[in-house]
């Protein structure tokens, strides 16, 4: 087979010259390119935006999820929710490497592999959808998948599960680009505190801050809040709605001495919470969002109507080492990892 | 009248607890509170994304486009187009300064000033629509707008007329980032650099990188190219497609000796460019979204799909003395002024 180009556009069937992620459709082809990976996949991890999407579409009925898995990934040749664009990523072995690749990549057909690419650009075949577990947005299927040059992926490592390693790797770029934003001394707000990419990022951004700053987490009720304060991994904890900016406001003043944040962390999976983001935000102060349900011309047009000089950061999901640096964090933490076993790890 | 809320929460009518801006609906009643602006208005400048929008929907018909206008503010109080979330702003005189604002603001009844909040979250009365100029986004009424509190706006210089100033304050949150974010030395891609923010971050880019940086323009066709080189505010001006994001790398490697570049500003009023943006930079270099038809999904799951470590920004139409910045670049180069007085001021 001929060498394919290094981003995959040498599948994208429509529309031509774009790349796979924004491409409405793209070849599955599983005859593999000199320059890619085959995967015989396991899991899917539906983007937790995407997942809910499904969710209220189908009125919670599993059966009506997979016929809509199967009809996405039939008709676009990848996982990508139309509604949502996102996608997610997969577990898997590594069946056959390409020619070009084999003395250039660090694994080996046979092991067993995290894809950190989207599935929104992931061309992906499925023979069987096996089961569905809701609560984890997580599609277990028998079924191929194909990386890319570019593509990026971890070997999943040996002192910890792949279900427990999937689960942090899906959020990996969160808590990475925590380590990049926050400095020691900031006061931090983090929207979405208890949820999965919130817990990272909060551990994360109470290390960062040192014994200087202060770490704020959002929880939307009194038993969340509880148990955000049990973890450790805020200084504080309050109780406010996203989607009321003004009571955000309030309690995070309330929480921080009458002061605006430094920086502000959307981990919410829910849309219209920008202007919850940046009401909090000091002048020349940062707001990451890594929700994938933010729009862009909410936030642009908020933080200008409300006249706050912010920068406001589009999360990336790709950074150098997140792998590492979020497995690192549940080898480190042991309440993280109690947390991940119990709820992501089913 | 009472004291209304500073960021105009008190005429949010649906839905409750949001901000005005993403607000589906606000009052526009003129009696205004004690901490309210009301302006006799005389000109909208449609965002230009919003008024392509409407424009392309209205196939081009201009009776069809003020019909869409006037339901539009009628439905929501506001011109905020359904569709891209966007507004665009205002020129008009003070009518009136509410109690508690007269003895802090430095403008007085009868000023003319020009609104630096979006028309997204300002309440809006037309009377009656005068007339349309599509080559501008340009829209003439009668008819009354309300400032908040927090509200920013300009009061119109003398030196200049009303009408290019604002078609120089309409983008003036770009230049004003585009200072902040480029650094002496900088590589630097303008997308869209033959439009109106895109000149303006063009010239004050050059301005920014100095002797040992580097500025390219991209450019749409031999025409715009040839345009933008006469201006002299790029170092090199590429041809490149936009929707082609490797036909834009490859044009930008060609221009920069091979490299990726330091930052690409993105100042395109069309969708789909995400990629276009982010494939030419640098790893750890910054990607700048000025445009309001950039998709957050697409840049955040763009960025990982190729393994790009990027910081990207989402454009915010306010950062401090953004006016006096962008309206100094008119008086500073006379290249400048002449292209807005020809182009933009009709």
């Amino acid at each position: 087979m001929a060498k394919g180009n290094k981003y995959g556009t040498h599948r994208v069937i429509e529309p031509k010259g774009t790349l796979p992620q924004p491409a409405l459709k793209i070849s599955n082809d599983t005859t593999i390119f000199d320059n890619e990976i085959l995967i015989d996949v396991d899991y899917l991890n539906i983007d937790s935006a995407s997942f809910t999407q499904l969710k209220e579409e189908a009125g919670g009925d599993i059966e009506k999820i997979k016929d809509k898995i199967l009809k996405i990934v039939q008709e676009r040749g990848k996982m990508q929710n139309p509604v949502t664009g996102s996608g997610g990523m997969l577990i898997g072995k590594v069946e056959k490497i390409g020619d070009d690749l084999k003395d250039t990549v660090d694994i080996n057909v046979g092991d067993r592999i995290a894809s950190l690419v989207s599935l929104s650009l992931t061309p992906l075949k499925i023979e069987k959808i096996l089961g569905i577990n809701p609560d984890i947005d997580r599609v277990e299927i028998e079924g191929k998948a194909i990386l890319f040059e570019s593509g990026i992926y971890a070997k999943l490592p040996e002192d910890m599960e792949a279900t427990l390693a999937l689960a942090a790797l899906d959020v990996a770029g969160a808590p990475a680009q925590v380590k990049n934003l926050v400095k020691e001394g900031d006061t931090v707000l983090i929207l979405g505190a208890t949820g999965k990419s919130g817990l990272m990022c909060s551990y994360m951004a109470k290390k960062m801050v040192g014994t200087k700053g202060k770490v704020i987490g959002q929880a939307r009720n009194h038993a969340r809040a509880k148990f955000l304060r049990e973890t450790e991994f805020c200084h504080e904890a309050i109780i406010a709605d996203v989607l009321n900016p003004t009571n955000v406001l309030e309690e995070t003043l309330k929480a921080n001495d009458g002061s605006e944040v430094d920086v502000a962390i959307n981990c919410l999976s829910i849309p219209n919470s920008e202007l919850s983001s940046i009401l909090p935000v000091k002048d020349k102060g940062i707001v990451y969002f890594f929700s994938m349900a933010t729009s862009f011309t909410k936030a642009a047009l908020g933080a200008e109507g409300i006249g706050k000089d912010v920068t406001m950061i589009i999360g990336n999901g790709y950074t150098k080492n997140h792998a590492q640096i979020t497995l690192d964090l549940l080898r480190e933490s042991k309440t993280l990892r109690t947390i991940f076993e119990q709820k992501y790890k089913k």
